[in-house]
């Protein structure tokens, strides 16, 4: 029997949108934006694109028109009844209310703001400028649609089997990933792959395959939640994330002084924690080199609850913040370690094998769970890429990230040198960024 | 959108039947019916389930009560207008009524007959007695249900998204090996994977996989068909088969003196040859051993269109038909040689470089076409077993097979002394019976 009502409306878009919902972004977006909402809500910020991957022509393999109805489709979205209640409502990290009624109200009335696009040397140049808390939501579903448009660029050329066959490999392969965390006991692992999945049907199949393959933590599993607000609220999971880079990299621009400067990382996390408890307490110590920021750090970030550990070598990196903790006299088995840079099974293996007992151990796995084609068609055209969108300035003045990997460093030049020097960063080992 | 009706439909089964259309089974089988329906109207046959491989008892797999009502619900089908029209309009092997106007009146009333269901050491005894182009359409549908059943009990364990990477995994082996056939340049091959499919889904799948991997040969690809009828004529493809080894089995069980046996098999082809032409005319020559088959042949054999090669090493039979054609100053570039036992990609690889160009070369690719799950779940419960459904007897008296493989030998000791005897069988090399 063909259902005529559902093949009707799958025909009747004129394009088949990506972005269907303000919540599909990462929880931690909604609440930095809260945050800003609150703390900083005159700042002018203005994000851009950036494809680290120079060798995929964006501009060539995806439509101008095209992407342009799929931004104009994000920006006629509001927040629907549902999507509100749940945000008021639900539990997030054990709490209630966690979005405020003042922000809530604002949220409800909003939408994503205008978009500048251009075309130059074969990219898109797609920035966005306007009050921070307004700018900043537009981060995980520019991403997203630009990943997922190339991905339908290179699906779009396949026929039905094979294209059958192209999502079976997917899902034997994500099967057999999850099967190779099953025996390792007490892991806790969320998806954080929002930002660059291959699509968000797909995003939904590898959360819902998570959940079955390693059972929801609430029941003793090891599965702990996404970081994707709609699949949380709809697959009934919890919602997880904390803070990003943005928040210092924001911080650190509108510093007036190599002091204030210096300060500003730790600014963002006391802010942070006035609002702030438990789990939501993570230090992200990479923007400027994490080796620097724990050895300056005020000794009330000791007690926060862990750490994010998002680029460098993640293992001494590790090792470094339990050094950190026993030299503040913590015990570093009562805190949580957050890894999340280019996780796959191997590392994540590894890393368990190293922390497990020692902290409390917990991985963020994004791209390599959610877009991992690799080697599935020809010229690898489904392999993930780097993709970011970043805050480049803030009201006016460039915006810098060292991160703990010089292959992920940012900014104009200058800039990057005085902050190397204010931060005092020495040598740094570079690596590969895969995604 | 749930499609209401759709779902209510689904779930109103008391079971999920098999077998739903009296031509979802092998075309040769409606062949030698018509051809039975004419020649042997009043001979009585006795079909038996046989299962080879005794370490898989199906009656503890699989629930009495449920193969009764899976059989049942066979029984009460009829053929219906669309497939009675398809029989008789349709163009097999490029000729138009194929069926003559007295057989399809027959089988328009027709239904299958009564069964007899024992238990006995954890087996099934599953026999069909009556007339034989009455009982003979009971073989395929009765393999095809208890194969399925036995997949049923292993997948009715199985959880969602397991299930789904179980499919996913199928898929991508199938694909992978209609991959790895893709550069045999003149290939023809066709599905014979009816009788011992995973399920009737999976076997559509499969046939779909390859039309679309391999081309339909009607456009130049090496797809030639398959030999489901209910599938060829859904996915408008040829339905293709000739003959097999149950007519000279009963002819041989019916014969009253070692002379008259030992003409039983050139009898069956000599009606044969009065009913069809060209591509039908394909010799069977392995049930009482190719050899001497060969060997004291009449020489309008020779003229026939080709040879299937059904059991024993292949290769040296081929080499040996090529060499029986030749001494009868035939070209056997001209002849047809198709393979159909146990075949899969490596072999098929191997045969056609061997024969492609030699003569006319073609494959009917069977169990590990339509039922290759083959390492997926624990213990290898999917995997494929060897299960046949013969005539045992004719008229009271025993049927007797020898194949080319010893290991494939049917029927009471004292006979098949017997038939060695009169087929004048000298040594044959054993081989394995994988499905």
């Amino acid at each position: 029997m063909v259902d005529i009502a559902t093949r009707v409306y799958n025909h009747k878009w004129k394009i088949d949108p990506i972005i269907r919902s303000l919540i599909d972004t990462d929880f931690y977006k909604l609440l930095m934006c809260q945050s800003i909402f609150r703390n900083s809500p005159d700042t002018v910020v203005r994000f851009s694109l950036i494809n680290r991957s120079k060798d995929i022509k964006l501009a060539e393999l995806i439509d101008e028109n095209v992407l342009r109805m799929q931004l104009d489709y994000a920006r006629s979205l509001k927040l629907s009844r549902g999507e509100s209640t749940w945000l008021r409502g639900n539990m997030f990290y054990g709490k209630r209310q966690m979005f405020r009624p003042d922000f809530m109200e604002w949220f409800d009335n909003y939408q994503l703001p205008e978009y500048d696009l251009q075309v130059k040397d074969g990219q898109y140049e797609l920035t966005f400028e306007g009050r921070w808390h307004e700018v900043m939501l537009w981060e995980i579903p520019a991403l997203a649609i630009l990943m997922e448009l190339r991905s339908r660029a290179i699906v779009n050329q396949m026929r039905r089997f094979e294209l059958q066959v192209l999502y079976a490999r997917a899902m034997t392969r994500i099967w057999e990933k999850i099967n190779a965390l099953k025996d390792l006991e007490g892991l806790k692992i969320a998806d954080f792959g929002t930002r660059r999945r291959h699509s968000h049907l797909w995003q939904d199949w590898c959360v819902q395959a998570m959940l079955e393959g390693l059972g929801d933590s609430a029941a003793g599993g090891a599965f702990t939640g996404t970081s994707n607000c709609l699949i949380a609220m709809r697959r009934d999971i919890e919602a997880v994330g904390t803070n990003a880079h943005e928040l210092p990299m924001v911080y650190a621009a509108l510093a007036d002084t190599d002091e204030a400067l210096k300060q500003a990382p730790y600014k963002v996390l006391a802010d942070w924690h006035e609002e702030h408890d438990g789990n939501l307490r993570i230090i992200l110590p990479d923007t400027y080199g994490t080796e620097g920021f724990l050895r300056d750090a005020p000794s009330w970030l000791a007690g926060w609850t862990g750490i994010r550990i998002d680029s460098g070598d993640p293992a001494p990196l590790a090792e470094a913040a339990i050094r950190w903790w026993e030299s503040k006299g913590e015990d570093p088995r009562k805190k949580l370690v957050i890894f999340s840079d280019g996780l796959d099974v191997e590392e994540i293996r590894k890393l368990h094998g190293q922390f497990h007992g020692r902290v409390k151990c917990s991985f963020g796995w994004g791209t390599l769970l959610t877009n991992d084609f690799r080697g599935f068609v020809p010229d690898d055209g489904l392999a993930p890429f780097s993709l970011v969108c970043k805050a480049i300035s803030a009201n006016g003045k460039p915006t810098v990230k060292l991160s703990d990997n010089p292959n992920k460093a940012m900014g104009p030049l200058s800039e990057i040198d005085r902050y190397r020097r204010v931060f005092g960063i020495g040598q740094q080992i570079a690596r590969d960024v895969i995604v």
